[in-house]
């Protein structure tokens, strides 16, 4: 690494005449460079401080790639040094990175993507017609053919229409290409709709419902936007379900302060792992109805459902079979992405919303609002593409997609019952069935003396524990402070992510360390 | 299109009865379902309103996709239906889109992607060795060897360490890239930063100085901010010149009613076109040094100067040269962009930033607040590491990536030169040297009665000239008021990416119709 800290290359500058550079020469500035004697100034002040900063920004927390990810990536590079640890690398638990922990890509959509990267291999014999076919019709809808032009800002219009078919034919109810924004990710839509739904000071500041324990970037967005978080917790008594009377009471205090607008649902829940009922959502949205908010849908795990008694539902699709009342009244915007699902293609930062009952002088806004960044990467809008358009029975590709699919969701699956049952063999650890998303969020018992000694170290009980996993075993879990948890309870969220083998050893790593740490601290 | 207005389909909800979709059944609602007479509710009555909605967005323009741009889609949509038109095209010259107007992309830089895409090409006997090299090394720093995974918040390590080196070749001062941060295209690192610095309320809001005429993005970003905008003006008469005299009066009279601390520079200008000489650089860094202004200096057209008695100088190679009394004190971020130069990647948003002397503190709340999008887009972070890691003399491919590099770059040169003596050539019409960027930005002559016939159409006189132009040629262009400009001057923006041919036939069009605008209005 180069360092910067206080090199000049002198050479190179023929026009600069001592430290206080003074070839500046406006008249203006020489006089009063001249006649001024300049206040000494100290490294240290600066303009941009933890004083004069945004303090939206500072008050912002973002726990799964916080201090733990922080010292993982320490302890790494000690590793790298040779510095002896009792394990030999750190395995990263704490994000939702499929690639990262080994997952293999999906063939077609890697080939379709090279295919409109790289247009020559259209004559190349090794690519299969079908992913041909779909990147000469992407191609054909971006500006000179090539994904390197902007796109429109609400995206490109075929991949546009691509999810508004897929969207059709998963809920049987029609969604119009119009109502579809293709996104940066899941994450830039989210804080995209709510940047536009913030407003009012004081007591009119807008409230938003989100579950706890939630995803952090709800937390990160409302504290960005300083709107107000109004927290509603999910059940973990009954598998982390979503009850509408919680929902009533969130709600009812949330009035004293706020004005709450928005309700936002994770479903499948992140870092819960519970898939909602069909009545569950019914319920929802009927609240949603009566008090009018605006429904945001995070759907971005719908492909990961393991449990065999749960099914996706949709809160399109339930919305529109309540009738029209619902279905043409609850304002209700959902979000998928790339990431997650069987691709698992987060660095394309590939996502869609459908937002529907926008008012038509808001959808100006929001389209005026999305154009100010441009457009979403075509990259990601191309990937984003082949989620909802893959291969059908009859393609060429469609045997090796189906059973590339097939693997990592039953792999996937596998991981959840293992972890699961494991977990709960530990005294002292529970854990509610991950019936889908892609992590356990097992509570943990902290005994007080442990309590204490995270005290003494300014730590979260939980933060203290994971800290401890991290540097005992090389293990690194987000603490469930980060996510939010009733007072008193503590627990983690790690990915089942890593191969079965990695994800076994893991698993008992946890819980040698866990026992080790009651018999420490009891 | 599939429109969704009202569809249902009741076949598939066993559980819906009636318009009123009472299968919500918590008993709360249940019993409130049954007893309250539910109040009408209009399909307008919705709780996302331009009343109720962010007015800091509300607040936001954005000219470069504005009405100019939805008119134009409105009449390509006609021509497509067979309207007949007096023209057969739009000709979109309204935004810096290289490939959308026929350039092809520099062929090394998709090699390298489509191979980081799609690592089986990697045993390929089509792709040059240097190509397969730069691959290798991308895909060695990404989790699981995948662009899929998610980098780290600020960026591929390797990719930052790249950009350094290119930074340090480029000024002859050492870059750190621990001071490299990876962007979703430039706009993303403007408006990060820009989050970061503001604060405060009342007299105290943050001011952020930009130029005048500026790219809109600036005005947008402050805007949806709450920040106060502070305009300097750019000499017209003197070729755009930025006069540091102008920027003390500017932020004189800004101190009246907020607390100016940052200031914007975009070099080479756009939409303006001019390149900053390193004594205007000088005298800006010293003024930004006396008055503690945070420094944002928008880099993103260093590749494209024409004028052969001009030069990129950047900003950060004067601060050096300046003195350490400068150069450790001045915080200063840069920009840099895979959409511009001769690359013309826009659909990558590929992009990043260097920040010197930034409080360590600061840094930390920096990658925080990254690490909430969780990471730029990495098929754009690995197209940034082309464009600052090009093939060298010696290397397979550097003969074919020159020849390309040089076709585009002459090729601009020759349109820049082309569209200012051409536009001299039009009475009323006055285009000061495109001496870099990729814009022309005319002064037109709009005569009295054709101010008096836009107002009566309640429109700027330039918006209304433009709408014009683009009704009768086909020809879309921005009007100077969505850039801003010196009251009662008139210009617009107009993009030189056509190819020569096309472009000649468009500045004679534009010609044709200005001459019968001035006589149909004088």
């Amino acid at each position: 690494m180069q360092r910067a800290a206080g090199l000049v290359r002198r050479g190179s500058c023929p026009r600069a005449s001592g430290p206080w550079g003074r070839s500046h020469s406006s008249a203006a500035a020489e006089a009063s460079a001249a006649l001024k004697v300049r206040p000494e100034r100290s490294p240290r002040d600066r303009i941009l401080t933890l004083e004069s900063m945004n303090p939206q920004v500072k008050a912002v927390e973002y726990a799964v790639r916080g201090p733990i990810v922080h010292k993982a990536g320490e302890i790494e590079m000690e590793l790298q040094r040779g510095i002896k640890k009792p394990f030999t690398e750190v395995i990263r638990a704490n994000i939702g990175d499929a690639h990262a922990m080994g997952q293999q890509p999906i063939t077609f959509l890697r080939q379709v993507m090279a295919l409109c990267t790289y247009p020559n291999l259209l004559s190349s014999p090794s690519f299969p017609e079908d992913a041909k076919k779909r990147a000469r019709r992407i191609l054909q809808a971006c500006g000179g053919n090539s994904l390197g032009s902007y796109s429109a800002s609400q995206g490109v219009n075929c991949i546009r229409e691509d999810v508004a078919a897929f969207i059709t034919r998963r809920d049987g109810v029609s969604a119009d290409p119009d109502n579809i924004y293709l996104t940066t990710g899941a994450s830039d839509g989210i804080s995209t709709i709510l940047k536009l739904l913030v407003s009012g000071g004081g007591k009119s500041r807008t409230g938003v419902m989100i579950p706890i324990p939630q995803y952090p970037l709800y937390s990160a967005v409302i504290s960005e936007l300083d709107a107000v978080q109004v927290n509603y917790y999910l059940d973990e008594e009954n598998c982390w379900a979503l009850n509408v009377n919680e929902l009533r009471r969130a709600v009812r205090q949330a009035k004293d302060h706020c004005n709450p607008k928005v309700l936002c649902i994770i479903n499948p829940g992140n870092p819960t792992g519970q898939v909602q009922s069909r009545k569950c959502i019914e319920d929802v949205i009927h609240f949603a109805w009566e008090e009018k908010l605006f429904l945001l849908a995070d759907e971005v795990y719908q492909d990961n459902v393991y449990s065999p008694d749960c099914r996706f539902h949709s809160f399109k699709k339930v919305l529109y079979q309540m009738g029209p009342e619902y279905s043409s009244n609850v304002e209700l915007a959902s979000f998928h992405s790339t990431s997650k699902g069987y691709m698992g293609e987060c660095g394309y930062r590939g996502g869609y919303m459908e937002v529907i009952n926008l008012h038509p002088e808001i959808k100006g806004q929001l389209v005026k609002l999305l154009s100010v960044r441009l457009c979403p990467p075509v990259s990601g809008q191309a990937a984003m593409d082949i989620v909802v358009n893959p291969p059908v029975p009859g393609e060429e590709s469609f045997e090796q997609f189906s059973r590339e699919k097939e693997f990592v969701l039953g792999n996937l699956a596998q991981k959840a019952k293992l972890t699961e049952d494991l977990f709960n063999q530990v005294p002292g650890i529970q854990c509610n069935p991950l019936q889908g998303a892609m992590y356990a969020f097992p509570r943990i018992l902290i005994p007080a003396k442990a309590v204490e000694a995270a005290q003494s170290h300014k730590m979260a009980p939980d933060m203290f524990y994971c800290m401890k996993l991290l540097e005992e075993t090389g293990i690194c879990v987000v603490p469930g402070s980060g996510f939010g948890q009733r007072e008193g309870t503590y627990h983690f969220r790690m990915t089942i992510l890593p191969p079965v083998e990695k994800l076994k050893t893991l698993l008992h790593k946890v819980k040698d360390f866990h026992l080790k740490f009651l018999e420490k601290y009891s």
